[in-house]
Protein backbone atom coordinates (compact mmCIF):
# COMPACT_ATOMS: atom_id res chain seq x y z
CA UNK A 1 0.00 0.00 0.00
CA UNK A 2 1.56 3.08 -0.92
CA UNK A 3 1.12 5.91 1.59
CA UNK A 4 0.68 9.26 0.25
CA UNK A 5 3.09 12.51 1.17
CA UNK A 6 0.51 14.83 2.24
CA UNK A 7 1.51 18.78 1.27
CA UNK A 8 1.52 19.52 4.49
CA UNK A 9 3.47 16.64 5.91
CA UNK A 10 6.96 19.16 6.25
CA UNK A 11 8.44 16.58 8.28
CA UNK A 12 7.74 13.86 5.83
CA UNK A 13 9.05 16.31 3.35
CA UNK A 14 12.08 16.80 4.91
CA UNK A 15 13.06 13.15 5.41
CA UNK A 16 12.34 13.00 1.79
CA UNK A 17 14.46 15.70 1.27
CA UNK A 18 17.74 14.31 3.51
CA UNK A 19 17.31 11.10 1.75
CA UNK A 20 18.35 12.54 -1.84
CA UNK A 21 20.13 14.68 -0.28
CA UNK A 22 21.90 12.15 1.04
CA UNK A 23 22.06 10.04 -2.21
CA UNK A 24 23.66 12.92 -3.92
CA UNK A 25 26.20 13.66 -1.34
CA UNK A 26 27.32 10.36 -1.33
CA UNK A 27 27.73 9.26 -5.13
CA UNK A 28 29.44 12.46 -5.51
CA UNK A 29 31.93 12.21 -2.78
CA UNK A 30 32.68 8.40 -4.51
CA UNK A 31 32.91 10.30 -8.00
CA UNK A 32 34.94 12.29 -6.11
CA UNK A 33 37.67 9.68 -4.80
CA UNK A 34 38.77 9.11 -8.52
CA UNK A 35 40.10 12.91 -9.00
CA UNK A 36 41.72 13.47 -5.86
CA UNK A 37 45.31 12.74 -5.31
CA UNK A 38 45.97 9.48 -3.58
CA UNK A 39 46.48 10.68 0.19
CA UNK A 40 43.20 12.45 -0.50
CA UNK A 41 41.15 9.20 -1.24
CA UNK A 42 40.58 8.04 2.45
CA UNK A 43 39.05 10.87 3.57
CA UNK A 44 36.64 11.62 0.86
CA UNK A 45 35.69 8.24 0.97
CA UNK A 46 35.41 7.74 4.59
CA UNK A 47 32.72 11.39 4.17
CA UNK A 48 31.22 9.61 1.10
CA UNK A 49 30.45 6.54 3.40
CA UNK A 50 29.19 8.17 5.76
CA UNK A 51 25.93 10.08 3.42
CA UNK A 52 25.43 6.52 2.21
CA UNK A 53 24.89 5.09 5.22
CA UNK A 54 22.51 8.30 6.02
CA UNK A 55 20.89 7.71 2.71
CA UNK A 56 19.96 4.43 4.56
CA UNK A 57 18.45 5.45 7.49
CA UNK A 58 16.71 7.98 5.94
CA UNK A 59 15.15 5.70 3.39
CA UNK A 60 13.90 3.28 6.54
CA UNK A 61 13.12 6.99 8.75
CA UNK A 62 10.74 8.07 5.88
CA UNK A 63 9.02 4.93 5.45
CA UNK A 64 8.60 5.05 8.95
CA UNK A 65 7.04 8.58 9.38
CA UNK A 66 4.76 7.65 6.68
CA UNK A 67 3.41 5.04 7.55
CA UNK A 68 3.78 5.07 11.67
CA UNK A 69 3.87 9.16 12.10
CA UNK A 70 6.72 9.37 14.59
CA UNK A 71 10.87 7.96 14.39
CA UNK A 72 11.95 7.17 17.50
CA UNK A 73 15.40 8.63 18.16
CA UNK A 74 16.77 5.38 19.02
CA UNK A 75 17.02 4.70 15.36
CA UNK A 76 19.38 7.58 15.10
CA UNK A 77 21.08 6.32 17.76
CA UNK A 78 22.07 3.17 15.53
CA UNK A 79 23.04 5.30 12.99
CA UNK A 80 25.56 7.30 14.48
CA UNK A 81 26.90 4.65 16.61
CA UNK A 82 28.58 3.39 12.89
CA UNK A 83 28.63 6.90 11.48
CA UNK A 84 30.26 9.30 14.10
CA UNK A 85 33.76 7.20 14.86
CA UNK A 86 34.09 7.17 10.82
CA UNK A 87 33.10 11.28 10.90
CA UNK A 88 35.60 11.58 13.95
CA UNK A 89 38.46 9.35 12.17
CA UNK A 90 37.34 11.24 8.45
CA UNK A 91 38.88 14.61 10.37
CA UNK A 92 41.90 12.73 11.75
CA UNK A 93 42.85 11.41 8.11
CA UNK A 94 41.96 15.05 6.97
CA UNK A 95 45.18 16.24 8.78
CA UNK A 96 47.24 13.37 8.37
CA UNK A 97 47.53 14.30 4.41
CA UNK A 98 49.73 17.06 5.90
CA UNK A 99 51.41 15.24 8.47
CA UNK A 100 50.50 11.92 10.26
CA UNK A 101 49.22 12.47 14.42
CA UNK A 102 50.23 9.46 16.58
CA UNK A 103 48.98 6.61 16.44
CA UNK A 104 47.13 6.71 19.98
CA UNK A 105 45.27 9.32 19.04
CA UNK A 106 43.50 7.42 16.67
CA UNK A 107 42.17 5.14 18.94
CA UNK A 108 41.49 7.75 21.15
CA UNK A 109 39.35 10.15 19.09
CA UNK A 110 37.64 6.27 18.10
CA UNK A 111 36.74 5.01 21.71
CA UNK A 112 35.51 8.16 22.56
CA UNK A 113 33.12 8.43 19.87
CA UNK A 114 31.27 5.31 20.52
CA UNK A 115 31.34 5.76 24.20
CA UNK A 116 29.62 9.28 23.69
CA UNK A 117 26.91 7.41 21.54
CA UNK A 118 26.84 4.53 23.44
CA UNK A 119 26.09 6.14 26.95
CA UNK A 120 23.27 8.05 25.54
CA UNK A 121 21.88 4.86 24.33
CA UNK A 122 21.97 2.56 27.75
CA UNK A 123 20.77 5.78 29.07
CA UNK A 124 17.62 5.79 27.11
CA UNK A 125 17.01 1.92 27.28
CA UNK A 126 17.76 2.23 31.05
CA UNK A 127 20.95 0.35 31.73
CA UNK A 128 22.10 2.94 33.05
CA UNK A 129 20.64 6.35 34.97
CA UNK A 130 19.67 9.00 32.28
CA UNK A 131 21.49 12.01 33.47
CA UNK A 132 25.19 9.84 33.73
CA UNK A 133 24.52 8.83 30.04
CA UNK A 134 23.99 12.52 28.83
CA UNK A 135 26.95 13.63 30.95
CA UNK A 136 29.16 11.07 29.58
CA UNK A 137 28.25 12.04 25.86
CA UNK A 138 28.66 16.06 26.98
CA UNK A 139 32.48 15.02 28.34
CA UNK A 140 33.19 12.83 24.97
CA UNK A 141 31.95 15.81 22.68
CA UNK A 142 34.17 17.83 24.55
CA UNK A 143 37.14 15.72 24.38
CA UNK A 144 37.14 15.90 20.87
CA UNK A 145 36.14 19.43 20.44
CA UNK A 146 39.87 19.79 22.61
CA UNK A 147 41.74 17.60 20.02
CA UNK A 148 40.51 19.00 17.73
CA UNK A 149 40.92 22.94 18.86
CA UNK A 150 44.08 22.40 21.18
CA UNK A 151 45.27 19.09 20.57
CA UNK A 152 47.58 17.23 18.14
CA UNK A 153 45.13 17.93 15.30
CA UNK A 154 44.58 21.94 15.96
CA UNK A 155 48.44 21.61 16.39
CA UNK A 156 49.57 20.39 12.76
CA UNK A 157 46.82 22.25 11.43
CA UNK A 158 48.33 25.47 12.62
CA UNK A 159 51.14 24.22 11.20
CA UNK A 160 50.42 23.27 8.07
CA UNK A 161 52.01 25.53 5.17
CA UNK A 162 48.11 24.83 2.92
CA UNK A 163 46.33 27.66 3.52
CA UNK A 164 43.25 25.38 1.49
CA UNK A 165 43.53 22.75 4.49
CA UNK A 166 43.47 25.63 6.97
CA UNK A 167 40.03 27.04 5.46
CA UNK A 168 39.04 23.23 5.07
CA UNK A 169 39.73 22.34 8.90
CA UNK A 170 38.41 26.03 10.03
CA UNK A 171 34.88 24.88 8.75
CA UNK A 172 35.03 21.21 9.53
CA UNK A 173 35.45 22.57 13.52
CA UNK A 174 33.05 24.91 13.53
CA UNK A 175 30.35 21.91 12.16
CA UNK A 176 31.94 19.64 14.99
CA UNK A 177 30.92 22.88 17.31
CA UNK A 178 28.06 24.34 16.46
CA UNK A 179 26.38 21.11 14.41
CA UNK A 180 27.02 18.67 16.59
CA UNK A 181 25.54 21.41 19.58
CA UNK A 182 22.56 20.68 17.69
CA UNK A 183 22.19 17.21 19.32
CA UNK A 184 22.56 17.51 23.02
CA UNK A 185 20.28 20.00 22.66
CA UNK A 186 17.53 18.98 21.08
CA UNK A 187 17.91 15.93 23.65
CA UNK A 188 17.64 18.28 26.76
CA UNK A 189 14.92 19.94 25.28
CA UNK A 190 13.12 16.43 24.72
CA UNK A 191 13.99 14.97 28.31
CA UNK A 192 14.46 17.82 30.55
CA UNK A 193 12.51 20.71 29.20
CA UNK A 194 9.38 18.93 28.87
CA UNK A 195 7.75 17.95 25.54
CA UNK A 196 8.00 19.34 21.84
CA UNK A 197 6.08 18.08 19.04
CA UNK A 198 7.96 15.26 17.30
CA UNK A 199 7.30 16.39 13.70
CA UNK A 200 8.97 19.79 15.17
CA UNK A 201 12.02 17.60 16.82
CA UNK A 202 12.52 15.67 13.40
CA UNK A 203 12.91 18.57 11.44
CA UNK A 204 15.69 19.61 13.70
CA UNK A 205 17.53 16.82 13.68
CA UNK A 206 17.77 16.30 9.90
CA UNK A 207 18.27 19.54 9.71
CA UNK A 208 21.45 19.06 11.94
CA UNK A 209 21.96 16.06 9.63
CA UNK A 210 22.07 18.21 6.71
CA UNK A 211 24.81 20.64 8.34
CA UNK A 212 27.01 17.38 10.13
CA UNK A 213 26.69 14.97 6.81
CA UNK A 214 26.23 16.80 4.01
CA UNK A 215 27.96 20.37 4.38
CA UNK A 216 30.91 18.30 6.37
CA UNK A 217 31.32 15.70 2.56
CA UNK A 218 31.19 18.55 0.97
CA UNK A 219 33.83 20.55 2.96
CA UNK A 220 36.20 17.61 2.81
CA UNK A 221 35.76 17.39 -1.11
CA UNK A 222 36.47 21.23 -1.76
CA UNK A 223 39.74 20.77 0.12
CA UNK A 224 40.79 17.52 -1.57
CA UNK A 225 39.94 18.80 -4.83
CA UNK A 226 41.58 21.82 -4.56
CA UNK A 227 44.49 20.50 -2.90
CA UNK A 228 44.89 18.15 -5.78
CA UNK A 229 44.74 20.50 -8.71
CA UNK A 230 47.44 22.86 -7.48
CA UNK A 231 49.41 19.46 -6.58
CA UNK A 232 50.19 18.75 -10.54
CA UNK B 1 1.67 -6.95 -5.10
CA UNK B 2 1.58 -5.90 -8.94
CA UNK B 3 0.10 -3.47 -10.68
CA UNK B 4 -0.42 -4.18 -14.52
CA UNK B 5 0.24 -1.16 -16.60
CA UNK B 6 -2.90 -0.72 -18.57
CA UNK B 7 -1.83 0.20 -22.64
CA UNK B 8 -4.05 2.96 -22.86
CA UNK B 9 -2.63 4.72 -19.81
CA UNK B 10 -0.40 7.17 -21.43
CA UNK B 11 0.39 9.02 -18.35
CA UNK B 12 1.43 5.95 -16.98
CA UNK B 13 3.11 4.97 -19.65
CA UNK B 14 5.68 8.25 -19.85
CA UNK B 15 6.13 7.61 -16.23
CA UNK B 16 7.93 4.48 -16.75
CA UNK B 17 9.92 5.90 -19.98
CA UNK B 18 11.09 9.18 -18.22
CA UNK B 19 12.45 6.42 -15.38
CA UNK B 20 14.19 4.39 -17.94
CA UNK B 21 15.33 7.77 -19.59
CA UNK B 22 16.95 9.00 -16.60
CA UNK B 23 18.45 5.91 -15.25
CA UNK B 24 20.52 5.37 -18.96
CA UNK B 25 21.41 9.08 -18.51
CA UNK B 26 22.86 9.10 -14.82
CA UNK B 27 24.75 5.97 -15.90
CA UNK B 28 25.99 7.62 -19.19
CA UNK B 29 26.76 10.88 -17.20
CA UNK B 30 28.30 8.66 -14.58
CA UNK B 31 30.70 6.84 -17.17
CA UNK B 32 31.02 10.18 -18.59
CA UNK B 33 33.41 11.36 -15.52
CA UNK B 34 35.75 8.65 -16.32
CA UNK B 35 36.31 10.37 -20.47
CA UNK B 36 36.75 13.91 -19.77
CA UNK B 37 39.58 16.06 -18.62
CA UNK B 38 39.50 17.17 -15.13
CA UNK B 39 38.04 20.53 -14.95
CA UNK B 40 34.78 18.93 -16.84
CA UNK B 41 34.45 15.83 -14.70
CA UNK B 42 32.63 18.46 -12.07
CA UNK B 43 30.13 19.67 -14.44
CA UNK B 44 29.11 16.48 -15.89
CA UNK B 45 28.86 14.37 -11.95
CA UNK B 46 26.81 17.55 -11.12
CA UNK B 47 24.41 16.69 -13.94
CA UNK B 48 24.59 12.92 -13.61
CA UNK B 49 23.31 13.58 -10.16
CA UNK B 50 20.53 15.22 -10.92
CA UNK B 51 19.36 12.72 -13.69
CA UNK B 52 19.70 9.51 -10.59
CA UNK B 53 17.79 11.54 -8.26
CA UNK B 54 15.20 12.43 -11.09
CA UNK B 55 15.27 8.49 -11.75
CA UNK B 56 14.53 8.33 -7.96
CA UNK B 57 11.27 10.28 -8.16
CA UNK B 58 10.25 8.73 -11.15
CA UNK B 59 10.57 5.57 -9.81
CA UNK B 60 8.28 6.54 -6.98
CA UNK B 61 5.95 8.64 -9.17
CA UNK B 62 5.16 5.46 -11.37
CA UNK B 63 4.50 3.23 -8.38
CA UNK B 64 2.15 6.37 -7.00
CA UNK B 65 0.47 6.62 -9.88
CA UNK B 66 -0.13 2.73 -11.07
CA UNK B 67 -1.83 2.26 -7.24
CA UNK B 68 -3.47 5.56 -6.38
CA UNK B 69 -4.10 7.10 -9.59
CA UNK B 70 -2.74 10.40 -8.99
CA UNK B 71 0.70 12.08 -8.36
CA UNK B 72 0.10 14.80 -6.22
CA UNK B 73 2.49 18.10 -7.35
CA UNK B 74 4.57 18.26 -4.13
CA UNK B 75 6.70 15.43 -4.94
CA UNK B 76 8.00 17.23 -7.66
CA UNK B 77 9.01 20.13 -5.68
CA UNK B 78 10.66 18.16 -3.52
CA UNK B 79 12.92 16.54 -5.65
CA UNK B 80 13.87 20.23 -7.37
CA UNK B 81 14.51 21.75 -4.31
CA UNK B 82 17.69 19.69 -4.66
CA UNK B 83 18.02 19.23 -8.26
CA UNK B 84 16.97 23.00 -9.28
CA UNK B 85 20.22 24.47 -7.59
CA UNK B 86 22.38 21.51 -8.28
CA UNK B 87 21.71 22.36 -12.13
CA UNK B 88 22.31 25.76 -11.55
CA UNK B 89 25.74 25.37 -10.14
CA UNK B 90 26.22 22.88 -13.17
CA UNK B 91 25.76 25.87 -14.63
CA UNK B 92 28.05 27.85 -13.24
CA UNK B 93 30.97 25.07 -13.02
CA UNK B 94 30.35 24.48 -17.00
CA UNK B 95 31.14 28.06 -17.58
CA UNK B 96 33.93 28.08 -14.62
CA UNK B 97 35.66 25.68 -16.97
CA UNK B 98 36.72 28.72 -19.09
CA UNK B 99 37.32 31.17 -16.11
CA UNK B 100 36.52 30.98 -12.28
CA UNK B 101 33.25 33.35 -11.75
CA UNK B 102 32.78 35.24 -8.53
CA UNK B 103 32.32 33.28 -5.59
CA UNK B 104 29.57 35.59 -4.42
CA UNK B 105 27.53 34.59 -7.92
CA UNK B 106 27.68 31.00 -6.42
CA UNK B 107 26.26 31.91 -3.24
CA UNK B 108 23.82 34.22 -4.82
CA UNK B 109 22.47 31.49 -7.61
CA UNK B 110 22.08 28.87 -5.13
CA UNK B 111 19.49 31.13 -2.58
CA UNK B 112 17.89 32.61 -5.56
CA UNK B 113 17.11 28.76 -6.72
CA UNK B 114 16.46 27.30 -3.40
CA UNK B 115 13.92 30.28 -2.67
CA UNK B 116 12.20 30.18 -6.05
CA UNK B 117 11.27 26.12 -5.30
CA UNK B 118 10.46 27.31 -1.64
CA UNK B 119 8.24 30.29 -2.32
CA UNK B 120 6.07 28.20 -4.25
CA UNK B 121 5.92 25.09 -1.98
CA UNK B 122 4.88 27.45 0.81
CA UNK B 123 2.26 28.94 -1.39
CA UNK B 124 1.08 25.63 -1.80
CA UNK B 125 0.71 24.86 1.81
CA UNK B 126 -0.50 27.93 2.69
CA UNK B 127 2.43 29.41 4.84
CA UNK B 128 1.88 32.39 1.94
CA UNK B 129 -0.63 33.90 -0.40
CA UNK B 130 0.01 31.43 -3.24
CA UNK B 131 0.17 34.45 -5.91
CA UNK B 132 2.90 35.77 -3.66
CA UNK B 133 4.41 32.30 -3.92
CA UNK B 134 4.20 32.54 -8.12
CA UNK B 135 5.65 36.00 -8.03
CA UNK B 136 8.32 35.32 -6.45
CA UNK B 137 9.16 32.23 -8.44
CA UNK B 138 9.08 34.39 -11.26
CA UNK B 139 11.25 36.89 -9.90
CA UNK B 140 13.74 34.05 -9.10
CA UNK B 141 13.64 32.54 -12.66
CA UNK B 142 14.24 35.95 -14.27
CA UNK B 143 16.74 36.43 -11.94
CA UNK B 144 18.90 33.73 -13.28
CA UNK B 145 18.33 34.29 -16.72
CA UNK B 146 19.64 37.42 -16.29
CA UNK B 147 22.69 36.01 -15.14
CA UNK B 148 23.26 33.83 -17.60
CA UNK B 149 22.32 36.36 -20.69
CA UNK B 150 23.30 39.63 -19.52
CA UNK B 151 25.07 38.63 -16.55
CA UNK B 152 29.30 37.83 -15.37
CA UNK B 153 28.42 33.89 -16.91
CA UNK B 154 27.61 34.83 -20.17
CA UNK B 155 30.43 37.68 -20.63
CA UNK B 156 32.34 35.01 -20.12
CA UNK B 157 30.78 33.17 -22.01
CA UNK B 158 31.26 35.98 -24.75
CA UNK B 159 34.55 36.31 -24.02
CA UNK B 160 35.44 32.41 -24.46
CA UNK B 161 37.46 31.12 -27.28
CA UNK B 162 36.10 27.71 -27.39
CA UNK B 163 33.59 27.11 -29.69
CA UNK B 164 32.34 24.19 -28.18
CA UNK B 165 31.49 25.88 -25.34
CA UNK B 166 29.51 28.53 -27.01
CA UNK B 167 27.54 26.41 -28.84
CA UNK B 168 26.84 24.14 -25.46
CA UNK B 169 26.07 27.39 -23.05
CA UNK B 170 24.05 28.78 -26.27
CA UNK B 171 21.92 25.73 -25.75
CA UNK B 172 22.25 25.11 -21.56
CA UNK B 173 20.52 28.88 -22.01
CA UNK B 174 17.48 27.54 -24.26
CA UNK B 175 16.79 24.95 -22.14
CA UNK B 176 16.70 27.06 -18.86
CA UNK B 177 14.88 29.61 -20.68
CA UNK B 178 12.26 27.11 -22.56
CA UNK B 179 12.35 24.30 -20.83
CA UNK B 180 11.97 26.11 -17.63
CA UNK B 181 9.13 28.15 -18.50
CA UNK B 182 6.70 24.93 -19.10
CA UNK B 183 6.58 24.72 -15.32
CA UNK B 184 5.35 28.02 -14.68
CA UNK B 185 2.66 27.88 -16.99
CA UNK B 186 1.52 24.35 -15.83
CA UNK B 187 1.31 26.10 -12.49
CA UNK B 188 -0.54 28.83 -13.74
CA UNK B 189 -2.86 26.80 -15.67
CA UNK B 190 -3.67 24.48 -13.22
CA UNK B 191 -4.06 27.15 -10.64
CA UNK B 192 -5.63 30.16 -12.19
CA UNK B 193 -6.95 28.87 -15.52
CA UNK B 194 -8.61 26.14 -13.94
CA UNK B 195 -8.58 22.29 -13.82
CA UNK B 196 -6.80 20.90 -16.47
CA UNK B 197 -7.17 16.87 -15.66
CA UNK B 198 -3.93 15.45 -13.35
CA UNK B 199 -3.00 12.67 -16.00
CA UNK B 200 -2.68 15.18 -18.68
CA UNK B 201 -0.50 17.78 -16.39
CA UNK B 202 1.25 15.09 -15.50
CA UNK B 203 2.56 14.18 -19.13
CA UNK B 204 3.47 17.69 -19.99
CA UNK B 205 5.37 17.99 -16.76
CA UNK B 206 7.11 14.61 -17.53
CA UNK B 207 8.04 16.04 -20.94
CA UNK B 208 9.61 19.17 -19.26
CA UNK B 209 11.74 16.69 -17.21
CA UNK B 210 12.67 15.50 -20.31
CA UNK B 211 13.85 18.54 -21.73
CA UNK B 212 15.48 19.82 -18.47
CA UNK B 213 16.83 16.82 -16.79
CA UNK B 214 17.30 14.67 -19.87
CA UNK B 215 19.01 16.98 -22.70
CA UNK B 216 20.11 19.35 -20.24
CA UNK B 217 22.95 16.63 -19.26
CA UNK B 218 23.24 15.51 -22.71
CA UNK B 219 24.07 18.69 -23.72
CA UNK B 220 26.91 19.42 -21.09
CA UNK B 221 28.06 15.69 -21.79
CA UNK B 222 28.92 16.67 -25.48
CA UNK B 223 30.68 19.64 -24.84
CA UNK B 224 32.64 18.35 -21.81
CA UNK B 225 33.71 15.11 -24.03
CA UNK B 226 34.67 17.42 -27.47
CA UNK B 227 36.32 20.13 -25.51
CA UNK B 228 38.28 17.00 -23.87
CA UNK B 229 39.31 15.34 -26.83
CA UNK B 230 40.83 18.54 -28.54
CA UNK B 231 42.57 19.12 -25.02
CA UNK B 232 45.42 15.72 -25.71
C1 LIG C 1 26.92 15.47 23.88
C2 LIG C 1 25.73 14.55 23.89
C3 LIG C 1 25.32 13.92 22.75
C4 LIG C 1 26.08 14.20 21.56
C5 LIG C 1 25.95 13.69 20.36
C6 LIG C 1 26.71 14.07 19.24
C7 LIG C 1 27.77 15.09 19.33
C8 LIG C 1 26.39 13.45 18.11
C9 LIG C 1 26.96 13.67 16.87
C10 LIG C 1 26.35 13.09 15.86
C11 LIG C 1 26.74 13.24 14.52
C12 LIG C 1 27.88 14.03 14.09
C13 LIG C 1 25.94 12.65 13.63
C14 LIG C 1 26.13 12.73 12.26
O1 LIG C 1 26.76 11.84 11.71
C15 LIG C 1 24.13 13.01 22.78
C16 LIG C 1 24.56 11.59 22.49
C17 LIG C 1 23.06 13.47 21.82
C18 LIG C 1 23.40 13.01 24.12
C19 LIG C 1 24.25 13.15 25.26
C20 LIG C 1 25.05 14.40 25.17
C1 LIG D 1 8.80 30.68 -12.03
C2 LIG D 1 7.92 29.79 -11.18
C3 LIG D 1 8.23 28.47 -10.97
C4 LIG D 1 9.43 27.99 -11.64
C5 LIG D 1 9.98 26.80 -11.56
C6 LIG D 1 11.15 26.40 -12.27
C7 LIG D 1 11.87 27.34 -13.15
C8 LIG D 1 11.50 25.15 -12.08
C9 LIG D 1 12.58 24.50 -12.69
C10 LIG D 1 12.65 23.21 -12.49
C11 LIG D 1 13.63 22.36 -13.07
C12 LIG D 1 14.70 22.87 -13.92
C13 LIG D 1 13.48 21.08 -12.79
C14 LIG D 1 14.30 20.07 -13.35
O1 LIG D 1 15.28 19.72 -12.71
C15 LIG D 1 7.33 27.61 -10.11
C16 LIG D 1 8.09 27.18 -8.86
C17 LIG D 1 6.85 26.41 -10.88
C18 LIG D 1 6.04 28.32 -9.69
C19 LIG D 1 6.19 29.72 -9.43
C20 LIG D 1 6.73 30.43 -10.60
Amino acid sequence: EVKLLQSTDVTGGTFTLLLIGMIGTAVLLFLGTGWVSRKWKLPVALAGIVAMLAAAYYWQAREVWLTAGQMPVIYRYIDWLITVPIQVLALYFFIGTVARPPTGLFWRLLVVAIVMILARYMGEVGFMHPTLGFLIGIVGWLYILGEVYFGKLGEINTKSASETVQTGFFWLRLVVTIGWAIYPLCYFIGSFAGGVDEGTLSIVYNLADFINQILFGLIILYAAAKESATAR
